[in-house]
C-alpha cells in the first residue's frame, strides 16, 4: 500500500472475494513497479488516502464467477494494465483503453466499488473475460519475466511502434531508455524495422537496446542528438519515431527527426509537452499514441514470447520478495534500476 | 499582379522564357483563385511588392527546356500547387510537398530567380518532368475544371482522408465546407467511406456536399455540432475526421468528434490552434496532415477524373475572364463564390 510521497508499505489485507459474477480472483506469481508509479512516490500525483498500487501482474487463476466464460480454475493468466469488457465499440476496434466499462487497478469502478492493485498476493480481476488473458498451460519459471512485461511496458512499446506506423525495412528512432523505450526497440525491430536507433546514454541500458535490436545508439540529447540522427539518416530524418518519455524536450526531439510525411509515436504521458502545429504542418510530421491499449496486443505478443520470438523480460533488473517493495521503489526512483519485479 | 490587400489588377507582362533547361513554358487555359491567395487579399499576409499570385492552373505546354524528359510541345498538363523534382528522398515517399528543391509559385526559387504566378496567360514552370502531370491528349473542354481542382483543392482534401486513414466502410465527417472540405467529402466517398457526415450550414456547399457523396449534413456548429456527431455515431465518434478549416474551433471540434484510435487529418493552415496534447494523450486521438503533396496524387486522380470516377469541378461556382480576375477575388472573400475560375 501506497500511504504517502516515499511511503510504500507491506501490509496484511483481508483476500479479496467475487463481488460480481464477471469477477475472477488471481493469485499473484509476479507483479512489477511502473513508471507512473513513481508519479505517486514521487508525490507528483496526490495520494487522498491509503490504497493498493500496482497496475502489473502475473497469475494463476484461482476462482471465477458464474458469468465467467473464458477462464478455468489454475489457468496462468497475463493481466493488462486496465481491465476492459472487451466487447464495447472501442474493445472492439482494439482501443481497450478506452473501455467504456473499463478501469484503472488502485482505483473504484464505475460503480464505486473498489478495485485491488497488483502488487499484493490476490487481486479480484473485473470484467475477467474481457481483461485477461491465459497461456492455458502454466509456462516455464523462466517465462514468467517476459509475460509480466506485457502487462505494460511492452505492450505500451508496441503501441507506441503502431502508433507511429512502423514497416519492415524502416529506419525508426527511439526517444527514451526506459523499460517502455527498449521495449520499443524491441517492437520496431520485431515489425521488420532495417535500422533502429536508440537515443541513450546509459550503458546497460544501451546493451538491452542492442539486445532487442538496436542496430545504432545515440549518447547525446537535444540539439545535438537531433543533429546526430540526420548526420545517421543521410540528413532526411527517420521514416518513424517512437517518443517514450513524455518531457517537452523529448516531444521536440521527436518532431524535429522525423521526416516529413512521418508519425510521431507517443505514449510516455505528456508533462510539459507543447506540440508546435504549424510546424508539424509544414513538416507533415503527425502524431499519434496515448494510453496503449495493451489487451489488443497481448495475445501476439503472449505466442511470442512463448515461442521465444522476443524476451522483454530482460528490462527487468531487479528482483526483489515482496516484503522488500519499499526497496523496489527506492532503487527506481534513484535509477539504479530499470525496472523492477516483485514476487510474493 | 497582386499589389496590396484588396489590390488585384490585370496587367501586362512580358511572356516568360526557358531559363533552365529542366524549365517548361505552359500556356494557361485555366486557373483559380485560392482561399490561401485570400490572405494576401484581406491583408493577413504581408505584400512587400507586386507579385504574379496564383498557384492552381492547367494548360497546354508552349516549350520545353532541353532535359525535360517526360513532356511535349502540344500536352495538356495539370500543375500542383508547388513544383517538385520528383526525384529527391522526400518527393520518393511522396511528399513532394517537401521537396529539397521545390518551391511555391509567385515566390524566388532556390536560386533567387522569380516564379511565375499561375493567374495569367504563360507561366515558366521550373522542374517540369517533376511538377507537370500530363493529360497526353487535350480532354474535352467540360473536364477542364475537374482537372484544374486537382491543381490544389482535390488533391489537398484527399490528403485530409488519407491523412486521417480513411477506410472502406467508415463514418467520416468532414470540418469544413469550402472548397477544400467539399474536396474532402469526395475522398472520403471515393475511398470507399460507408457513412460521409459533411459539416456545412450553407444550402448550396450542402448540396455539392450530398452530390459529393455525403450521406448527412449537420448544420450546427460547435459544441452541437459535436453533440450532433455523437448523436448519429451512438455516442462513439467518427471513424476518421477531415479538419479543413485551420481555426482553433474547427480543430477543436474534429478533436472532440473522432472516435478513441481514430485520426484527425488536418490540411486548414492552422491559425490560432492549440493542440490539446493530454487530451488527445487520454483518448488516443492523432493529428496528420500538412502541406498537401498533390503531386503524389495527381496521376490517380487525373485518372479518376478523365474516367468520369469523380467530378471535383463542380466546386466551382463562379467562372470569369481573366481581365475581371479583381471580381473573383471580391467574390470569394464575401464569401458569395465558393471557388473562381479565371479564363484568360
Amino acid at each position: 500500500m501506497i500511504h504517502a510521497a516515499r511511503d510504500v508499505r507491506l501490509e496484511n489485507h483481508p483476500d479479496p472475494s467475487i463481488h460480481k459474477p464477471t469477477d475472477a480472483i488471481v493469485k499473484v506469481v509476479a507483479a512489477c513497479v511502473c513508471g507512473s508509479d513513481l508519479w505517486f512516490y514521487r508525490g507528483d500525483n496526490p495520494i487522498e488516502k491509503p490504497f493498493l498500487i500496482g497496475h502489473e501482474f502475473v497469475g494463476i487463476v484461482q476462482e471465477v464467477g458464474s458469468d465467467v466464460r473464458s477462464l478455468r480454475t489454475g489457468d496462468f493468466v497475463i493481466a493488462p494494465f486496465m481491465y476492459s469488457d472487451n466487447t464495447c465499440p472501442h474493445c472492439q476496434v482494439g482501443i481497450q483503453s478506452a473501455c467504456s466499462a473499463g478501469g484503472f487497478w488502485g482505483g473504484p469502478d464505475r460503480d464505486g466499488l473498489m478495485v485491488d492493485g497488483g502488487q499484493g498476493e490476490y487481486v479480484r480481476v473485473p470484467l475477467a473475460d474481457g481483461t485477461l488473458v491465459s497461456t492455458r498451460e502454466t509456462p516455464d519459471e523462466a517465462m514468467v519475466p517476459s509475460l509480466l512485461a506485457l502487462s505494460d511496458v511492452m505492450g505500451t512499446g508496441w503501441h507506441a511502434a503502431m502508433a507511429a506506423g512502423v514497416h519492415e525495412g524502416d529506419t525508426v528512432v527511439v526517444v527514451g531508455d526506459g523499460a517502455v523505450g527498449l521495449s520499443g526497440v524491441l517492437a520496431a525491430s520485431r515489425m521488420g524495422a532495417e535500422r533502429v536507433v536508440a537515443m541513450s546514454r546509459h550503458e546497460a541500458r544501451q546493451q538491452i537496446a542492442r539486445s532487442f535490436g538496436a542496430t545504432d545508439v545515440i549518447a547525446e540529447r537535444g540539439e545535438a542528438g537531433e543533429a546526430a540522427v540526420l548526420e545517421l539518416t543521410g540528413g532526411v530524418g527517420a521514416d518513424a519515431v517512437l517518443e517514450c518519455v513524455g518531457t517537452g524536450q523529448s516531444m521536440s526531439t521527436a518532431l524535429a527527426i522525423a521526416r516529413p510525411g512521418a508519425t510521431v509515436g507517443y505514449v510516455g504521458v505528456p508533462h510539459g509537452v507543447e506540440l508546435p502545429v504549424r510546424t508539424m504542418f509544414s513538416r507533415n510530421v503527425g502524431v499519434a499514441g496515448g494510453v496503449a491499449p495493451v489487451r489488443q496486443y497481448l495475445p501476439a505478443l503472449r505466442d511470442d514470447v512463448l515461442s521465444g520470438a522476443i524476451e522483454p523480460g530482460l528490462v527487468f533488473d531487479l528482483e526483489l520478495p515482496l516484503e522488500r517493495v519499499a526497496e523496489g521503489y527506492a532503487a527506481m526512483d534513484d535509477r539504479s534500476a530499470i525496472k523492477t519485479m516483485l514476487r510474493p
